[in-house]
């Protein structure tokens, strides 16, 4: 593909164009507008329909959303996922008895109890997407929203500049479509929206090669809904059938299979006791269901569906299909033909599986159906230059409640890196971890699902019975669900050694694959700091050390000196940190522009092993409780990690960290929370420390920050977005 | 005064007009558009400045604001209190020790612990002004805000009318000044916003009176920007100069002391090592600091002020001056004359009493100075039609941070109650229990700001010396600062004996004054309903109890059933409640009007004593989980109210309301969260019950709700506002 040559057309730059306004893209969004970076993001859709109707949110993405308006920031509207969610408890299974009789058969906590300070929650995906639109224009200053319907017609990246870190190397060709309709794909049913869109799949391409042909050939063009866009990073978030993936001409690896489910959101009457838990359903030969509460009165079900129409032409002959999808042989029965697909077909499969009890439906809100099928993207990005993410790198059953999740995930991931990048504060190696920490991410994904679809689709064996000779062993399945509740929680996702990860101080991973740390004996390091609170030395407020680890697109050092009463030589080592953090030549301050204020990229938090009734403020060296230019006081970096609360209990966040009193520890967390190194506590580790930067951060002496000032007169410092530049 | 005859001026109807958007006035609107009840809001202010910059939200208030939307309910603004305000923890205490040097004497928690679920927050009055004003429009669907700048000039009551409850009884005469300029306030210094006012007490009546005056008698007066409203209740809560007092010929009781503070809000520039506590600081012979941390990195000072400049015309010859506040003698020493008080001044003061500690300022946002003195209105309605709040009520020295607080439940008192008579469901005379109430807590605050100021502001004994004979005694300052963090919390206000709250199944008053129930023995009636956990039947998720007792305007009758499985005969008489709420000569029904959903006014909600693992919800009897007309089942009247939980330890709400497993209770709460009445588990309970609705509550047979309709194809009718008429 080349750029377009017709010289009325528009040109614009931005530093990086978003292409998709999905979960994925808005929180990539969310992260560029939070750090400052000059960003657009387009959607070919004219409002908010969408294809895909996730309601899941994981306990990470909970943190994740959570992380950016921390305990005292301003509100923000992705404070309200937890507070508006139906939050998931329970989860009942129910299967024949004996008799053949449906029982329930067991009941697990719905999130394993101590994993995160959330528990899973079920909200509309139209409310998510909501919050991070406003998100986008509160944290942008109303610069910046979803530029809707745009059309990407042309993607070209210019190879000889990929390496400069300034160039905008990628040309993005688009149209605003709307002023020509064109936008909405059609609905099998006008009555109750549904999932079965009528993809223009075979004729996209074609579609599109039309549109700029008109652009280039006709001399009398209207260029006036064109442009040019350069960019120096564009992110493919376009979902399933990506556009920017197939520009990019990268093909999904994986298979589908014959299990056939349909989706109900709607308001259930019935007299099955465990409506408002989370279910699953194995039935003696009808099939299964999964039912998942929502929030006000809706229930979702998946359902298995027995007898469905197929397309013969779509028919395999091997036993199992495996391979490109773009072969249009889906499963050895064919794919399915969904138009036939109706609510009232989904509703009675799901009435004969949960037989003996009642089950009607009213307020219908949405329905669709699947064929259950796992598609992973072999590669996640081209040149460091063009990314893709979320459905356009790996597609699966929607019944674990993974894929806005992990599409999220993918973003939060990848967002931080190209907003320290796009700012000149590290090197651009740092964006091929994108593709190495995420990449692992969905092939885990596709594997978990892949099982867990399988056991849930297949049927029940029967208790103590000899007659059957296959089947799903209930217990096998419950055991699955409760390690699978592990993994779906979001939160024990480990990244590998990487430029940005540094496990050298690590023991052999465990037989969970966890690396602690030497140091902290309790911190696997290369995963999420896990949240304890701690107490603020100023005013003995207990925090969430999250809370203060908000995402920013700031680096953390996190200085524990131990008990510094108990043992005055750490304080002592502390102390000599002081002059270390001060000089120009070492991390502190190397990697700071001169005009931003001192934390603003890496931020050093002291947490001490001492009650803070036993010291003052003042005992501690200059760094922890710095003042700036007018002399304010930053009181909010020094804490106690020890003691009493009035109200919350005791704290211990040494014990919970494993990190020893006496000996004490450093540690490295990277702006997305996860934990890049520990090293010892000395002026070894704090070199260890200048070591880590060195790999990818540029120096930034003499260099100030180019685009918006930070205001500097505003006593709201240190809970704005300090990396705004 | 009587009502304008001009025959050009527009005439316009509403149920409740209040008169002051202050604190006070907004929330009273909050309940009104939360309830449904149509009402205006008026100002005579064209902006949001305003005179009073409290900043203190105390327990009970943020319980308060919470109530508004709950733990399910859609996020309003008022729960971005609780988020953005600086919570307070610990107070201080600085005293001269025996060589006369400032230290650290003492600290105790800022709120008790276990006293509520809340602490103490401090944030600016603006933002909680604005979260009303946010949550008006939002429950009452875009429908009010507060119209400014509009001036009230005459009111007038029929009294021939006041009986009758449909009547529009009262008239007032007001005045829309946006074309007019002459709202402001004139400030003393333009450069930094204070709170010293020029007052135009004086001229003030002069000025209504000419205002209308011009309207009557000039036949070419421009009567557009004129109207007579007619409503049914008046509330003027319009500050302590408050005009609708004095049109209701009320004064104040009350006295001027000789004690002057100044405030300042500001950025210190400090080594004072607790200036991010709340403090109490005596100088030896210097006055006194309270120290006020703000939200980002204000602080509050409270400042005594040693030398100020008197007007010697308002001086008064008596030792102590008691007495009218009409008089224009003030104190022994005279008014102060505010003009002379500047920033620099209050701040050399405070520079005094922390030597040896470094005070200086930046970023001076506000200041303001005032004389101490406690006055409370001895009467609060004019014939149930005309009512006063807040500041027209009580005024007294602000370190307490009660003033906001204290109004605003003024209003929280009153609005529930104008909401029911307003609507035709609860007789005109539970009005009067407005100020037989709210009059009692006025005059306690008063009492306890009488001590508090004067401990304050007098010097303090120094440890061990002979040679002062006078002074402070530090430990007892120290000691009623604790005992009066109860009072200032907020939770202990106790309404007594009325129409509306019945204490007769109570022990005798405990030296608190509780009066704890015979079958609820750790629950004082006549009190706010303290929260616990109880665990929904349906799903396990665990609430409390208070997030199910939203304020919608609704009463509240829990039943506790006791332990069903241990004591079948409980089950028993479960199932026999269940005919008897369905009848329709019972309160249940009684009360409701026929187009209105069956919890609409009374919402019954059972707490049983079982662990929910041991039984099912269809074990329990209808009245426990109705469904709707369409068959949707309502599974959110139903807990249990003990056992275990997955992520929030162990639950015993018995336990915690000294409720009998074997013998239950039932409580009835009225819809501001205060406990009406105990009575005991059986169908003798329930006519008591009944009794106590008889007293107050209209029969609604055959009644239809008159004005907007309960939408009851709504599938959110759970959570949306069910009193809306």
């Amino acid at each position: 593909m080349t750029a377009p040559t017709n010289p009325k057309i528009k040109h614009s730059n931005t530093d990086v164009l978003i292409i998709g306004a999905g979960p994925s893209g808005l929180m990539a969004a969310t992260w560029l507008a939070r750090a400052g970076v000059p960003f657009r993001i387009i959607d070919k859709r004219s409002n908010e329909i969408f294809s895909g109707q996730a309601d899941g949110l994981q306990c990470r993405s909970l943190e994740v959303l959570k992380s950016f308006s921390g305990s005292t920031f301003d509100m923000t509207a992705l404070d309200s996922a937890w507070k508006m969610g139906n939050h998931m408890i329970e989860m009942c299974f129910w299967s024949p008895d004996e008799n053949g009789q449906l029982v329930r058969s067991g009941r697990i906590p719905d999130t394993i109890p101590g994993i995160s300070r959330f528990q899973q929650v079920v909200i509309h995906q139209g409310y998510i997407e909501k919050w991070f639109e406003e998100s986008i224009k509160h944290f942008s200053g109303n610069e910046v929203h979803v530029e809707r319907p745009y059309l990407p017609l042309n993607i070209s990246i210019d190879e000889t500049a990929a390496e400069d870190q300034d160039a905008y190397a990628v040309e993005v060709l688009v149209k605003d479509l709307s002023k020509d309709n064109l936008s909405q794909p059609e609905q099998f049913s006008a009555k109750v929206a549904n999932g079965l869109y009528r993809q223009f799949e075979g004729d996209q391409e074609k579609f599109y090669a039309n549109l700029s042909a008109d652009l280039e050939n006709d001399p009398n063009a209207n260029t006036e809904d064109y442009e040019v866009i350069h960019c120096k990073y564009v992110l493919g978030s376009d979902g399933a059938h990506s556009w920017v993936r197939k520009q990019l001409g990268i093909d999904m690896d994986g298979e589908t299979t014959d299990f056939v489910w349909g989706v109900l959101d709607m308001v259930p009457i019935t007299d099955f006791p465990d409506i408002r838990n989370r279910c699953g359903i194995h039935s003696k030969d009808s099939g299964s269901v999964m039912v998942i509460p929502r929030e006000n009165d809706l229930v979702r079900f998946y359902i298995q569906l027995k007898e469905v129409d197929r397309d013969p032409a779509t028919k395999t002959d091997k036993a199992e299909y495996t391979g490109n999808v773009n072969d249009k042989k889906a499963s050895t029965k064919g794919r399915i033909d969904r138009s036939k697909i109706t609510p009232e077909l989904i509703l009675k499969n799901a009435q004969e599986i949960m037989k003996p009890f009642k089950l009607e439906m009213t307020d219908l809100h949405w329905f669709t159906g699947y064929q259950i099928g796992q598609r992973v993207s072999p590669r996640f990005d081209k040149l460091s230059r063009v990314f893709i993410s979320g459905d356009a790198c790996h597609t699966h059953s929607p019944k674990a409640g993974q894929g806005m999740n992990v599409s999220m995930m993918d973003t939060f991931n990848l967002g931080f890196k190209l907003a320290l990048v796009c700012k000149g504060l590290a090197k651009l190696d740092i964006l091929k971890t994108y593709e190495s920490e995420r990449l692992g991410v969905a092939r885990d994904l596709i594997a978990f699902d892949h099982k867990l679809s399988r056991m849930f689709s297949g049927k029940p064996m029967i208790p103590n019975s000899k007659t059957l000779e296959e089947g799903v062993d209930m217990d096998e399945f419950h055991k699955a669900f409760l390690k699978g509740n592990e993994f779906a929680s979001g939160t024990i996702v480990d990244y590998a050694d990487s430029i940005l990860v540094d496990k050298s101080n690590t023991e052999e991973p465990d037989s969970d694959g966890r690396a602690f740390s030497y140091f902290a004996s309790k911190v696997p390091v290369g995963r999420r700091l896990q949240t304890n609170l701690i107490l603020a030395q100023a005013d003995g407020r207990p925090y969430h050390i999250v809370d203060r680890l908000l995402s920013d697109g700031r680096f953390r050092v996190l200085i524990f000196p131990g008990d510094v009463k108990a043992h005055p030589e750490n304080l002592e080592t502390l102390n000599k940190f002081d002059a270390y953090l001060q000089a120009k030549d070492h991390f502190s301050k190397k990697y700071t522009p001169v005009n931003a204020l001192d934390n603003s990229v890496i931020d050093v938090i002291t947490i001490h092993a001492t009650n803070r009734h036993d010291v003052e403020i003042f005992d501690f060296p200059e760094f922890t409780r710095p003042v700036d230019f007018k002399g304010r006081r930053d009181y909010w970096r020094l804490y106690s990690g020890v003691g009493p609360t009035y109200h919350e209990g005791d704290v211990d966040a040494y014990e919970a960290y494993g990190i020893d009193k006496k000996k004490g520890a450093i540690i490295i967390v990277r702006p997305d929370g996860y934990v890049s190194k520990v090293t010892e506590y000395n002026l070894g580790g704090l070199d260890e420390v200048g070591n880590y930067f060195e790999r990818f951060m540029i120096p930034q002496e003499g260099k100030v920050l180019p685009k918006r000032s930070i205001d500097v007169d505003d006593t709201d410092r240190f809970t704005k977005p300090l990396l705004a530049v």
